[in-house]
């Protein structure tokens, strides 16, 4: 099987002068976002913050290499730092070195994976979660990230903010600014937005000034920690000013405990950023040759991310992925190419370069603050809420994939999510759609007699499945076929009309024999009509034809008339 | 939601006095195959013989009681077994009374699985393995469960085949006599049945003979060693005589770790049942009054198979199932109803009151064979070399999970399965079969363009989607609209004729409300037409249709003369 067809920088040939200011804004704005955003989330990874600005600079710029949205932003993310956390935690200290080497491991064998099955074209694995499970898998993330920050925020001692239940013991100075914190950064998501506008900025640059309240909030933050006003409280402490050395520090005891990690990692990977990517497309923002409505290619997408996370193992990152909310901005700030990523990935280095005394002021229960407020902001309760009204089960599938988040991990909550979108599905696809045919008079036409008055004979029966024929729906036909046959004493001849069957896969090929067989011995001839081409020739490659009591008519009008002539 | 309508002892009231001669003859020939077996499964599962022996009175008792099928035996099965061994090995050692607890326990668990499974009614989950993968998770236990038996086949002192491999170690009288028995039986299972034909035994007796081989090898090589013949072999050792006591011991710090075997034995126990009952009903067993084509109700099913293993835990059995190997000799000796199987669980009690002292004798090489002659049999090629010419990717997942199985062990295997059956499930539906229609000079009727040569009109495309809507199809759908709003600029209007679509999942809604949007912003206008009763009354609780850029269509006739009348 041949690769996908990556075209490398697809972008940049085309690309036309008009188009650079706004991947300049665009790119300024979003590096601006990333500093406070990449520390957060290496935090919530377990990691030392240094480590998500470096997962900040080649991966975004190997993304807009391989990658195939024009506003992604590649970089670490709430949900997969939970998943690098909750895999690692058995295994090494946070803060330790070995948890560090074993970070960048997991995200090597993470993109190791998502670059196998982008090469083996697999993109098709996108579609195991159903959008209410995708829902539901984000909030119950969310919750945890943010209970997980609880204690953080309010300066306690133990590290679980279950402490806080037990008996509070908390860090007044920490307390206070991390609650002003929180408070700040809601406000601003309300209300900051509208009042830029009120003073005179237009609504874009209103919208996207707002977004930088996380960055205003940590500035003004670590301000009050230089200035000695908030004594005591925890920073983030020293970061080491430099670039980061690009190595490949793999501990190889490990490479086992990681695998099954580095697979649901790499799934949920695939998924955050398939999702992003789309809801990008959605809004319209486009490739400079591209009018269509833009959909990103699932296999190139995991190739362009599998390379962008062997490049945070190289530089001694963690697991990334495309950020939903940083690309809206990027997208919204003017971004038209990956150009503008490659602009705040530079930004981003120039800034590690430059000295990076004034990054050790951060303080930590106002990084914990900008953590809760950015996971709560990514809770999208309209699913749920269309759910309800519409679809209890996949209402109940949204809820129990929170739940098993919740009360099992992220990481089982991805196979519980998995389990649920299949187990909705075939539910509904063990309940086909099968219409007895009747002949329109005059006419070589058969529809549903269910819709349209159509003739029909007491020796025939022809039925139309609408639905290719799978392991989980065969048994359906079945059941049909035994409902109308206990009404029809008459029978002679069973047709079934294939016109919208577009495959039969072996277990429905089984199915059919076991039909054939089961007709013959009651004296009823089992005929076959309007077969697709690839599927009859499939079935050639069978024996069912051979053992098939009666014909395959091209049509059933052939069937009718050949049926219904004789006796 | 009511539980499902089990009607107990349903056989019994309109029992006549002609089904009961088949039903005693077949009593007595399962009774006499059962004995082997069970105690051979009972030591596959780490177990001592008389535990399989329990296991085989008040599981098919009950399952008489609750049950669906007719002709089913129910006791302890291979593969169960082998998931048995595979869940309690880390927690106890195999023969220790903690784990004939913890096998009961198991029973225990896995039967109120199965209940609780049948009482919500999710035996559409019997859908979650496709054939094939079935029948690779048969190929890989087979194999494994083959393999671990070698060592005793010799008479080796470890438990592990593999010091076979490393240095020949063998006991030389164990080692005869278990190649001798597998030899008798491979001869048996070839030409015993031919031989006892040409004897003069009618066909069907001459096969049920043949199915009693193991009984009569296990009964010579018992002989041997009685005799002295055989010094030094192992033996099964003292049977306890007597019933067994009914009494519910469990380890109460077990609980947590038995849960997860306890879903995937639960589940296996239901699949392996269920094919089995199937394979019986289309034999043409069938229940006094039942004339149709019998299906196993998988509700009742579960519910039957759930009081079975609570019946084997309280009696200090193991989990057990359907065996495809009993019901069918079960069936070709003659069973008409369950009485047959109550006749043999009470014949089996009777030898455990008698005096037991006999078993004592029977020789574990000799056991051996019959458990790896068993296994063997138990592997049907039919199914690969079937998908192997119709449907690679078929091949593909039976191979995947017959490999998954002996690389990774039985309890990952279904997890394995259960992967490869979705994902087959899901490449193909992501397919849908998709119709531009045309109408039919001088009628109201529409058809395929393709198939039927139909009016068509620029300004307006209708598309007839032969698939329910969810979310592993819906971006096949935005694929295709794309594709053929490139090819027509002068399209103003699209109809979705929705007359196959049984059910839109809350993905696929999601995803007709972006369609809807985005064609919005292209000019065209989005009309939906024959959609059914309860898609619509569904549709009516979402926001879509209040969204719609165009409307709902009773007919697709209407929305042709209603978009084609104004230019």
């Amino acid at each position: 099987m041949p690769g996908p067809a990556v075209k490398l920088l697809g972008w940049a040939r085309p690309y036309q002068r008009r188009l650079l200011a706004g991947d300049i804004s665009a790119g300024v704005i979003v590096a601006m976002m990333m500093v406070p955003q990449a520390m957060a989330y290496a935090v919530v990874a377990g990691l030392p913050p240094v480590a998500g600005l470096y997962a900040s600079i080649l991966p975004p710029l190997l993304y807009a290499i391989f990658g195939t949205s024009m506003t992604q932003s590649v970089g670490p993310m709430a949900i997969i730092s939970l998943m690098t956390a909750s895999s690692l935690a058995p295994l090494a200290v946070p803060g330790s070195a070995l948890y560090g080497v074993l970070a960048a491991q997991l995200a090597l064998m993470s993109g190791a994976v998502l670059l196998l099955c982008g090469l083996a074209r697999v993109g098709f694995l996108a579609n195991f979660f159903s959008r209410p499970v995708m829902s539901g898998f984000t909030l119950g993330s969310a919750l945890l990230i943010a209970w997980a920050q609880v204690a953080t925020l309010f300066g306690a001692d133990a590290p679980s903010a279950l402490t806080l239940v037990r008996g509070i013991k908390l860090h007044p100075a920490s307390a206070t600014l991390g609650v002003a914190a929180v408070l700040a950064l809601i406000w601003a998501r309300r209300s900051l937005a509208r009042l830029l506008q009120r003073a005179g900025l237009p609504a874009g640059a209103a919208s996207i000034g707002a977004r930088l309240a996380p960055m205003l909030v940590v500035a003004a933050g670590s301000l009050a920690v230089a200035a000695g006003a908030a004594r005591g409280v925890p920073t983030i402490g020293a970061v080491p000013a430099g670039l980061p050395s690009l190595n490949l520090a793999t501990a190889a005891s490990y490479w086992s405990q990681l695998v099954q990690p580095s697979l649901l990692i790499g799934f949920m990977i695939f998924l955050i950023s398939m999702s992003s990517a789309q809801a990008l497309a959605q809004t319209g923002a486009r490739g400079p040759d591209d009018g269509a409505v833009a959909k990103p290619a699932a296999n190139m997408e995991l190739v362009g991310l599998g390379v962008a996370n062997l490049g945070s193992a190289l530089s001694g990152g963690l697991p990334v992925t495309g950020s939903m909310s940083r690309g809206a901005v990027n997208h919204a700030a003017g971004a038209n190419t990956p150009l503008a990523s490659i602009i705040s990935a530079l930004l981003l280095a120039a800034a590690l370069v430059a000295p990076t005394g004034y990054l050790s002021f951060v303080p930590m229960p106002v990084l914990a603050a900008t953590i809760i407020v950015a996971v709560l902001g990514m809770l999208e309760l309209d699913t749920l809420r269309t759910a309800m009204r519409y679809d209890r089960s996949d209402a109940l599938a949204l809820l129990g994939t929170a739940g098993g988040v919740l009360a099992a991990g992220v990481e089982a909550g991805v196979v519980i999510g998995v389990l649920l979108s299949m187990g909705t599905l075939i539910w509904r696809a063990s309940r086909p759609h099968i219409a007895v045919l009747g002949r329109i008079a005059g006419s070589e036409h058969f529809r549903d007699v269910e819709r349209y008055p159509g003739g029909t004979h007491p020796s025939l029966l022809i039925l139309r499945v609408d639905a290719f024929l799978f392991f989980g729906n065969v048994d359906a036909v079945v059941a049909r076929i035994d409902e109308e046959l206990a009404a029809r004493p008459q029978l002679r001849h069973l047709v079934l009309v294939l016109s919208a069957v577009n495959a039969i896969d072996t277990s429905a090929l089984f199915g059919l024999a076991d039909i054939n067989r089961q007709l013959l011995v009651r004296g009823v001839t089992l005929h076959l009509a309007e077969v697709k081409g690839p599927v009859l020739d499939r079935l050639k490659q069978s024996d069912l034809l051979r053992q098939l009591s009666g014909q395959v008519f091209l049509s059933t009008a052939n069937a009718w008339d050949a049926l219904t002539a004789c006796p």
